[in-house]
């Protein structure tokens, strides 16, 4: 796709580069190509005399020769000209054309980018699996090139099954709940690089979830369906799940909290998430599980931000966590010594501790948890 | 806009609750509603016989009334049934119907939700200028709104100049460069939210500069203009910018490492930024000075975000800047002691510190510069 046109996109193949960076020596300020030997005596009360030679046109090659004895005018980012190795700057020079006065000595290379000092040809400069950023796409263009090859970002379908779910705009009869899982979860994959293709709301039965989850695997890359996965009564989703084919539930059930009841399961080649029906759960879950999955998709390379985690200290204690590790939702506040941390309500039925968090913190499963002011590491949101 | 596509985008108002949340005392378990006061005898060995009376569905409302002696089964999110005021969670009970027993009591209100506990009728959930995330589109949902008042995002228009300057695909003469700064540029306002409107390069003559920024001021909402800005021969940019008539240029030059020849000025309501030539230097000043002023004209509420900003030990000493503030690029390392931050090189010149550093530190002007080993604060790019 067009170079500029391509943030947050993840490159396809390693990039390198085509040619020397920059491709000349040149200037790095305003001012006289001369040759440092030239001006070796040079102090400001002794100025050295330099011929004019002429001037370096910015974006023309310099078709000049500096002669001992000769100066010529350069501009930041002009080409140097044969015979010069040095640059003096505009406010140590005097101008009484045809004669100048050079007021300081310079060495040989002063004030000037070497060809080739930031890339070399054939140097690679970007390595497959990079997410491109503001900087890169200016690197890539630096590079010459217009287009650049991306991953296609994958189609991850969401489904959100119960009875009791009701779709945006429509009333809300008494018992129900809205859907807020599919918009969430559509950010969420969004967010990820993902493209996001809503499936709407499945009732709760087995066979209407399996056709759903049939025709959701037909034409995505990817499946998360929410809902339904409690082992209770209701357990169509993972039995649904399971029908699916090979390989089929890798996992049902884990040990952290807020989501026991996640399905981590594929059908063929095409990883299937079953998600918690709670907003919360679901959100940590897909944070936990489904964005390295959507990430590893979209080939971006897993190497860590270690800039994703932050130190806090912790205004309240959070109290140890049981059987299952715990993923408290946090509220960073900046004092003026240091990062704090407010664990927001533990309870995954408080959907507001969503909306208010920045961060997350993990209490291990069967530790002592953390006391208040103890310094924690927060993952952000 | 539609809820589920609103990720990223700022809310033009504030957002309140249109009614309790949740809108009815449901269960926070699977179980059974009881009244408190039948059970409180209840221990393992010792259980208290109940009547089943019912069964409360899923996305129906309850129209059981538990009488005294009765339970009634519900799921996990069921409407609390009238007389009913806790639940027993099922493992806790052993239902031989139509008889059940329950082996543990169970105080008032316990595993239950209360209606509105989260969020009252009428209470502000979001305020205007909120960046609206993956879990605020869910909480959107949940109160039931299909659609959302958002912000329009303003078009950028950005120009680069220079006769030395070549656009991608074309092929490079001697002495040219490649434009960096209009992609890298059109990343960084996509990045903030911003439209990026890309005007090409513009050659170095002031009447050519001064009629494409009255076009683009014209018909967009903010302005780049990058190269031609340094005091010198060739400052047709920042005498294009004075001539658009008022306010006009408000400041010319910056007390700023790299980015001294910055321009901020506007012409009527539509802020126009003077950017430098130099790739490197143009996006810290876009980062500096161009981002806010972006998201002020799309509204977001400039709350700080305290976790853009984390703190590392120098790998290398970052010697004193000298009589302006020097943005150093760093690049971020995780090790087992925490997080170091190494200098990448100092000069804008060097086009590869760009796409290799993950935050900046800023050394204060007529400091004394920061100590190898030194804790700092990084501003994450």
């Amino acid at each position: 796709m067009p170079v500029h046109t391509a943030l947050g996109r993840v490159l396809a193949a390693d990039v390198t580069s085509p040619a020397d960076l920059p491709p000349f020596d040149r200037s790095a300020v305003d001012g006289w190509a001369v040759r440092a030997a030239d001006v070796a005596s040079a102090e400001s009360d002794h100025p050295v005399r330099l011929r004019h030679a002429g001037e370096v046109r910015m974006g023309e090659a310099a078709a000049l020769t500096v002669s001992p004895g000769d100066a010529v005018r350069i501009p930041t980012g002009g080409v140097l000209p044969d015979g010069a190795d040095a640059i003096v700057m505009q406010e140590h020079v005097e101008a009484h054309l045809p004669v100048i006065l050079v007021r300081r000595a310079v060495p040989s290379g002063d004030n000037v980018v070497r060809r080739g000092i930031d890339l070399r040809a054939g140097e690679v400069v970007f390595r497959r699996g990079r997410r491109l950023r503001p900087a890169d796409l200016g690197m890539l263009a630096g590079l010459g090139l217009a287009e650049v090859e991306v991953t296609l970002p994958p189609r991850v379908a969401i489904l959100a099954t119960g009875d009791e779910v009701v779709e945006p705009g429509r009333p809300l009869a008494p018992g129900r709940v809205r859907d807020m899982n599919s918009p969430a979860l559509a950010g969420a994959v969004q967010a990820a690089g993902g493209v996001a293709v809503l499936c709407g709301i499945v009732p709760d039965e087995r066979g209407a979830v399996e056709e759903a989850l049939r025709r959701a695997v037909a034409s995505h890359e990817m499946v998360l369906v929410s809902g339904g996965s409690s082992v209770g009564d209701r357990d169509v989703a993972s039995d649904a799940i399971a029908a699916l084919g090979p390989p089929g539930i890798i996992v049902h059930g884990i040990a952290v909290r807020p989501g026991k009841p996640t399905v981590l399961a594929a059908s063929g080649e095409v990883p299937v998430i079953g998600l918690p029906g709670n907003p919360v759960s679901a959100l940590v879950i897909f944070d936990l599980f489904a964005r390295p999955v959507l990430e590893g998709l979209l080939g971006v390379d897993p190497a860590s931000r270690p800039w994703d985690l932050v130190r806090a200290r912790l205004v309240a204690a959070l109290p140890a966590a049981g059987a299952r590790e715990d993923h408290r939702r946090v509220r960073l506040e900046a004092r003026p010594d240091g990062l704090w941390a407010a664990p927001l309500p533990a309870g995954s039925q408080v959907l507001t501790s969503l909306v208010h968090a920045d961060g997350i913190v993990v209490v291990p499963a069967s530790s002592a948890g953390y006391a208040e002011g103890e310094e924690v590491e927060v993952r952000l949101l």
